[in-house]
């Protein structure tokens, strides 16, 4: 994918439906119950309506997309775990024994990683091989991370991973990682991105001592100071500061965009590679939902500049998509409001799946 | 059921036990992830055997129980809802028509309405009938709503469901209501059980004008004022200030500690009979998980005093027991990470269940 090809793919993605989602706060007005009580609900509802066009939606199908890849910046110490976990939690998440997979697995959800960049040989058919630099990126604290044909390439995957899964029919997607490292690269990417200081964005990620960590800062903020990502040009920020895991993140967003998928962001990596896709094309916002409010401490910034109030508090930091099948619980939880409730005046509601709940005469023990 | 009786009930609630609770910490930081990284999930997970006694737990079989009556007070206007509410409502969330129930109905969550006081005709065989009295409440504004014979035989209603539901193998229950008007009598309780003034506990409820949220205010202080409940006798209180629904609500939580099942608070009117069913017995709180943080003024309050913090922000103010079909989700998160994942060391688990998710070679796409 050139430049020129990706201004191409973005001009193709439309905003929301604005006259569905007036639609629907219509009719969440209608139903039974205090204007507004349903919260947040009310407003997942308008949103997913507002992509698909449809006032009844469903959150059944769902796949975490989960982009992997190594960081030649954890040669600065800027970790505390070895490089060797991305291949080995890649691994693991096919058979459902890493948090977010066993989290997903107890809900039916898909998990999919896909390899971008790892740069510890494994043998796994389950983990997708889309592998854009073998070695990972480049140490980002010596040199640019990446050309930006990699990270153009890296796009690439994440939109293919989301035309795939609108092909397939699926709900919605969440966004997951496992890259060794990626809270370094999230945390320049952020600081580029919003001008706030590295202290401000840079947090102890998988559990850092204090020494390590002001280190860490120091990292962030001097390859940014040295390689001079342009703000104004996300594709930049990204190939100099950024990963292979983030780049193609952020093209699974792009994607859902392009293809009205809508698309759930999980912690602090993934808020960062949302905020980078909504500085490519703001539209892409409009499919984008918050899921938990990450413990990093980066993550309120950009959630705040997305204009996202995460679901759940729940003080988590593992990442890998973590937050995302419980997110979707809580939009299977707004699509019931809309799909089972009753209108005041009953009349305008005639469709199958509504006839299919009141034929049950109760559900009650 | 006497005071005397409820004393001697009470007296066989255990506190959860710190010894499994230690045996699960220990666990979860051998588990292959940075410690404490899941955050709450590794709180609720620790509780939940803590209350079993069991390492491995699950949130499959759930019950939202639903305590309905009417209230004298709403003959002051504190209410923008008619009370004929109360009856039809009790009736549509036998059929999955009501916010709440259409959320628990997507969730395969039992749903069990039980009137203790509904003042309104009805015909539904779906609505339990442990009716306390068949008006509801007296007018707390001119007297005390109950007498003490009544709201122990509200409270007794209550400790029944829960034992039944410890009976049917229930894994978790939900505290659900419907009363128009009680988010007045839930502010009187409060108000009285932490010294806080009316106009800092009472809220708009479904919707009140100004002068109806005055007049709110002003029933609220002007009851308190003039029947003087104990706040060192929560029975006292209850049954001068309180509802049937309440005092029933109250007996659940009460019920469920003392038959070791984990309950879960829904929002304002939920947590204030879950404050009262802690200053009847402290041991309660151990089997006690919030919800959502609800959008009535007084949720705060009663949530810290009961040292808990809610895992989803999502502005909701529904009742009825809304929040407890989407916090059993996050509950059955917790137990997926506690069941499903990885140790850094595996050469400790060999049960069944692990065995069973292990032979899965792949859930992925």
């Amino acid at each position: 994918m050139t430049r020129e090809e990706l201004k191409h793919y973005l001009a193709g993605i439309a905003p929301a439906d604005h006259d569905m989602i007036r639609r629907i706060t219509d009719y969440q007005m209608a139903l039974a119950k205090p204007p507004g009580s349903l919260g947040e609900l009310e407003v997942i509802s308008e949103r997913l309506g507002g992509i698909t066009g449809r006032l009844h939606n469903k959150i059944e199908k769902t796949r975490i997309i989960v982009l992997c890849a190594d960081n030649g910046v954890t040669a600065e110490g800027v970790s505390v775990t070895p490089t060797a976990v991305t291949a080995a939690q890649a691994v693991n998440m096919t058979r459902g024994l890493t948090g977010m997979s066993a989290i997903a697995f107890a809900f039916g959800c898909e998990v999919q990683p896909v390899d971008v960049g790892i740069a510890t040989p494994y043998d796994c058919d389950g983990v997708l091989k889309r592998v854009v630099n073998p070695k990972g990126t480049r140490n980002l604290y010596r040199e640019a991370a990446m050309t930006e044909a990699e990270c153009l390439e890296a796009l690439a995957v994440g939109i293919e991973m989301a035309e795939k899964a609108a092909d397939d029919g699926i709900d919605a997607v969440g966004v997951g990682e496992m890259g060794i490292g990626n809270t370094t690269t999230s945390s320049a990417i952020l600081s580029v991105l919003t001008g706030l200081k590295a202290e401000q964005v840079t947090g102890r990620g998988g559990g850092l001592s204090d020494e390590a960590f002001l280190k860490k800062k120091a990292v962030v903020e001097g390859a940014v100071r040295r390689l001079q990502p342009d703000p104004e040009d996300p594709l930049d920020v990204l190939t100099k500061v950024g990963g292979l895991d983030i780049a193609a993140m952020c093209g699974v967003y792009l994607g859902c965009a392009r293809r009205r998928v809508p698309v759930v962001i999980d912690g602090f990596i993934s808020i960062v590679a949302a905020l980078a896709a909504a500085r490519l094309c703001p539209e892409a916002r409009d499919y984008m939902f918050p899921s938990h409010a990450s413990y990093e401490i980066g993550y309120k910034a950009a959630a705040e500049e997305l204009g996202l109030t995460p679901y759940l508090l729940l003080g988590m930091r593992l990442g890998e998509g973590s937050g995302c099948p419980i997110a979707f619980q809580v939009m299977k939880a707004a699509c019931a409001v809309v799909n089972g409730m009753q209108t005041f005046s009953d009349a305008d509601i005639n469709d199958d799946y509504l006839t299919d709940i009141r034929k049950k005469d109760s559900f009650t023990v």
